[in-house]
């Protein structure tokens, strides 16, 4: 039987067995509604602050700045839209990117149907948002300005810091999607300055399902998910205790072990580019430095990326030709659209994405595949 | 020790174990994002495909009618939200009732923050809604009529086929918050011809965190997490395919043993009824048949419910004092009040809600300690 290679993990990662393993009690045992006055929902309602307290501090936020939600998409909707809808009369401005995750940009559209206006900022062709663009394109009525911390197709890391502190001259609020960099770079949102932040626990060997929105003490926030008093009166429904509890463990074992973690997967990447030239295989690679590590986007020009990940799957390896999200496949990609690759390019483009489990043993195996796939 | 009596299934449920065991691949083996390509996702998406089916069998929907949420909170606020968003130029008005769950009431006052009008219909003194109420509320502009099949206070049940009935004799979208509902009672939606229903996981032996919105085909739906194209692009997010696995196991387990679950609760409930009255605890039970089985709001008049559910909880007995979703508890519940409750009797009103984990001695034991607490 052929060894099954795992090499998306940008699209989600595999559960954490301690996190599975102190997710258990939440699900069997402790199953009581956090929010009820009885004892018996005293230890969910601890664990629910305990994993506030963990997760604040894998960030370096308060806990009270941390609202659980159901994953990076829910984050996403209500960062960009509450905001918005809270000032509708205003015809409010957004500012993005134009490679944001769908979630951002489907968020601006669906605002945009209200009658708001977007600006997109263009990236050049590493990937990477201008601040003179951001400074020349804010407006009096923006309401908020949101650009990703790293992009999940091609992994460029964005001058976050740097576009917050233009943000702020101007008295605008910025959100940053943090999806695919929470867990596997260092985030810390008091020396970055954001507003807010979107992460999704899937990403970060968590389980499907939950996420969190921090959000700055001081920032005005209106929900988006109305009903009961959960999370601080701003995020209604009842709260998962279990997919919670497993999100705060995964990420402080992931964080407790960046270092090493990181060392690890840039090691594998290094690795992959360098079997890929010794084997001769042409390409170009998107993005550039710094890009979230492990995260590798290739193109080649004049063949097929849906070919090749179909090959790859053949022989037992898992990845990407770019985003899990994006609908329509036969579409080039909105991301690589933005970077200017020439169709030909953006045809034959893959993403493989190295995570903490991968082996040198998997790099090499999915160089020998990719030759032999694109030799054929 | 003493034994732990859980009596607050209303609130939440014990996870099935069969629910559980079917997670656990999910979780920890088969974690591939179902939005993938490669054949690593085929399982997950086949799942997800398997418990639709499931799902939609339970309330006798298509499965193309089922679009999986974070729960109850979300699949209400998406119902009311989405399509007035969607014309809101036309200052849509919404139709409620007085006593639904904070997650459509404060959906609907979101709603009027953006100009929105919203008509609350009253309910008798049994807690039911009256369909010429609803039938002479109904405005040109009316966009959504929304009112909850079972109350999750009083376990009233609403005319639901009547009111739906009036709703489209005048072309309008008709809504119920069955959240207390699907798994406790027989659901048909094309019996009661709803052209949408919420329902949420946990309350029905499923994990926290799920739920689903049930839309009839032809019904116009707008999105409200806008992103990835999930869920036939209505949903975006990755799918939480463990807890959808689960829910769907779970649900069919109860539908399946529905009657015989029934008649143990409603049992339960009588035995509970005539201990009450053979121990002569003068008590007003509130709400009227039809109600849920196993949900009895009992009002002592001149008692303090607060201190009867703390006294019950140091006996080891779990039950509430009304909704789980209320933040300020010192408050008379939103229900009790339209229902015309004395203060007197507000204030002294308690919930204990039986499931079908529950047993005859658990009912003897509840009432042995009410005896206790309302003689002191």
């Amino acid at each position: 039987m052929k060894r099954h290679i795992y090499a998306d993990n940008a699209a989600t990662t595999k559960l954490d067995a301690e996190a599975f393993a102190a997710m258990k009690i939440w699900l069997l045992d402790e199953y009581a509604n956090a929010s009820q006055q009885y004892s018996f929902a005293r230890k969910p309602r601890a664990a629910i602050k305990q994993a506030r307290e963990i997760i604040a501090e894998c960030i370096n936020a308060e806990p009270q700045e941390i609202f659980f939600t159901s994953g990076g998409t829910e984050s996403d909707n209500w960062a960009i839209k509450s905001a918005v809808l809270a000032n509708l009369n205003e015809r409010p401005h957004i500012i993005t990117s134009a490679i944001e995750h769908k979630a951002i940009l489907n968020s601006c559209a669906a605002m945009q149907n209200l009658g708001c206006t977007v600006t997109k900022l263009p990236v050049d062709a590493r990937g990477v948002v201008s601040p003179d663009d951001l400074a020349s394109s804010i407006l009096p009525q923006t309401k908020i300005i949101s650009v990703m911390t790293a992009n999940n197709e091609i992994g460029t890391i964005q001058p976050v810091k740097k576009l917050c502190e233009i943000a702020h001259e101007h008295g605008k609020i910025f959100h940053t999607d943090a999806v695919q960099a929470v867990g596997h770079i260092p985030i810390d949102v008091k020396n970055l300055g954001v507003d807010m932040l979107s992460a999704s626990a899937h990403k970060f060997n968590a389980p499907k399902g939950v996420g969190f929105l921090y959000v700055r003490a001081g920032v005005k926030l209106f929900p988006y998910l109305d009903g009961g008093a959960q999370e601080y009166g701003m995020r209604a429904g009842t709260e998962n205790v279990a997919a919670i509890v497993g999100m705060a463990v995964a990420l402080k074992k992931n964080i407790s072990a960046l270092e090493t973690n990181q060392k690890h997967i840039i090691g594998l990447e290094k690795l992959f580019i360098r079997e890929l030239e010794e084997n001769n295989i042409p390409h170009v690679r998107n993005g550039a430095e710094p890009t979230l590590p492990g995260l590798i986007s290739l193109s080649f020009d004049g063949k097929d990326g849906e070919k090749i990940l179909h090959r790859m799957d053949l022989m037992g390896i898992s990845i990407s030709t770019g985003s899990a999200c994006d609908g329509n496949k036969n579409q080039i990609s909105h991301v690589l659209k933005a970077l200017n690759l020439s169709e030909s390019l953006a045809k034959g483009t893959i993403r493989i994405s190295l995570g903490k489990n991968n082996t040198l043993e998997d790099v090499r195996a999915i160089v020998t595949a990719l030759k032999k796939v694109l030799g054929d």
